[in-house]
């Protein structure tokens, strides 16, 4: 159905701002990607037009019900000017099974990924190369039928932008502070917690604002029927090191697969360290860390990769990791999940996949 | 700050469809309040103008974040021209709470008021006649700055529109089937259940496809954490009456605060019949209903207004109440709400704002 793709070019390129001023999110690039769904039609007119604004009837159902799923991942270009995806399929392929939960229409894997390969292509010369930057991805759909009956929409758009986006870290990794949330639950088993949807990030805002007045950076979630279990960050899988052995929350329908997550858990693997899933209470992680077991904790997640935790506040009982410093396996995991990502150093898993061979 | 309200009028008024056409928010009037949010700025540029697209950034945070909140409620044209609204400020003050929960900025009531009725008296020849119909009122709020961050935005819009809608019973008020959920979860305490917002709506989509499937036609959502508190319905609270008392879930954080139910409820005092607000198990239910005690069911909302509950399915056992029929409280509850609603019989609670003296 690629086969159809459209691209009509912008006249007026825009500036591209300098790395130091990058952020996230703040600057798009020069294109888009567009397709349209219909009931008993499918996925129909893909097409890459300039970036511009998206137009929709008031009555749109996105507006009223949330009816939206996103994705988020990164391309680099290496020193050689390769352009490199960092696991796509495992970013459409939770895509699709965050529709599926939401009731919006499968993508056809191949098809999205060709759209991402496509538009990178025509925009490659907005991924920024200086050190820690990237060219942040955001595949999104939305329900655009314009009804106000609460019923999944009869037609969507799938629509890529993309953002060139600064370093994470400009003075080296360095640990976050985190707030363990006890009033305010994100999601909870039977709810839409796993899929990448609108309304779990709506949900969030509260408590993390609250949390940034008490000078937290973000909130670790616990679950919403015990009060006990963790979940995960704002937009983190988490890890904790306890003992040698390496532990995170296993998937239990309220957080997110993260593909983060998941190549951190292959990696240690791969380094033969002990990695367990298993729901974890915060009671533990004090307890471990009054007997000095405690070793490191980090969060996982496209944007930061590798972002350290130096300390929690769990109900005003402060607990501090490693001294508040960087863990010797947080920064070890860090360079080498960038190293690959920057095609630096060898990516024995066959994650990066290139975007060669469609230039315009 | 409305006194600077702006009214651009449509130069191609649309045809009116036939009420037997009209179904629900599927036809829109020709004119929609918009007002702008800036932080640092307030709300400002109040202005009414002909009903046409949203036009968004595609970074825009309603897209990705859904940051977004609801309301609705209705007009009604009395036998003698006399445009009413139902209890308009408990929908704005309402409005405000899920603004707060949401980390959206808050409207100021009067001002939104206003504005309902402005745009009620540029568009009242909209508002339907016909038994049974009436004009919804859809207030909604975006948010709509352009940057990918998870944060509330900067800027936002307040828009409304209107839809006149057609009679809810065609052939007379019938009761309607419901299917208990036991896997799907709509919200639990701490989350963002009692706010009007996007995404309790999205996540409860799947459920309510699945129950259609079965031949039910809307969801009753159990609590999150024990599975066994009635909640409420898709876009309903509910009433049992049960041996001569009416009994309805508590307000405990993860219901909606309905209009409805808070004027069923008043009505009800009114007719000294006892009324308990409290946490009510489903099984509760049912064993009322095996000792013969369970009356009457019915669900309350700005759509239906009464809906009589004639059957539930919980976990495959289905109980049929008053025998699938409407019981004679619904029905006089019914005729009630409705008769004030369109001026008909006397308002002792003051409910009914008339929206005069405003005409363009
Ligand atoms: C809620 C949530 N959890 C975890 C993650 C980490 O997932 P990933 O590693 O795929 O970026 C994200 C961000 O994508 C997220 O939004
Ligand atoms: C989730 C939910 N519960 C209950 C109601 C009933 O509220 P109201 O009576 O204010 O319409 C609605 C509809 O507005 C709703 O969306």
């Amino acid at each position: 159905m690629l086969q159809s793709l459209e691209i009509e070019l912008t006249k007026t390129k825009k500036q591209q701002p300098p790395a130091e001023q990058l952020g996230f999110g703040n600057y798009y690039t020069d294109h888009m990607f567009i397709m349209n769904y219909e009931d008993g039609k499918g996925w129909n007119t893909p097409r890459i037009v300039p970036y511009q604004p998206i137009v929709l009837d008031p009555a749109a159902k996105v507006f009223h019900y949330g009816q939206t799923i996103f994705e988020g991942l990164k391309a680099y270009k290496t020193d050689d000017g390769r352009v490199l995806l960092f696991r796509p399929h495992k970013n459409i392929q939770r895509m699709n099974r965050s529709n599926e939960r939401l009731s919006v229409p499968e993508l056809i894997i191949d098809d999205a990924i060709e759209a991402l390969k496509q538009l990178l292509a025509v925009d490659q010369n907005w991924i920024p190369t200086a050190p820690g930057t990237s060219l942040y991805i955001r595949p999104f759909i939305i329900a655009t039928q314009p009804q106000l009956g609460v019923a999944p929409s009869t037609h969507y758009q799938f629509i890529i932008i993309m953002s060139p986006v600064g370093a994470y870290y400009t003075e080296g990794v360095n640990p976050v502070k985190i707030f363990v949330e006890s009033e305010y639950v994100r999601s909870v088993k039977g709810g839409v917690g796993e899929a990448k949807t609108a309304g779990n990030y709506a949900a969030g805002l509260k408590a993390q604002e609250i949390a940034k007045e008490k000078g937290y950076s973000q909130v670790l979630w616990l679950d919403g029927v015990h009060r006990k279990y963790i979940e995960e960050v704002g937009s983190m899988n988490v890890f904790f090191k306890i003992n040698g052995i390496v532990h995170t929350p296993a998937l239990n329908g309220s957080i997110l697969d993260g593909v983060t997550r998941n190549s951190i858990i292959q990696l240690l693997n791969h380094w033969n360290i002990t990695v367990e899933e298993r729901p974890i209470t915060i009671e533990e992680l004090y307890e471990a860390n009054r007997k000095g077991e405690l070793e490191e904790a980090f969060g996982t997640g496209t944007a930061a990769v590798i972002s350290p935790i130096g300390e929690l506040n769990w109900q005003g009982e402060v607990l501090v990791i490693n001294e508040g410093r960087t863990g010797e396996l947080s920064k070890k995991l860090y360079d080498t999940l960038t190293g690959i990502q920057m095609g630096k150093i060898a990516d024995p898993f066959g994650w990066m996949v290139e975007a060669t061979g469609i230039r315009v």
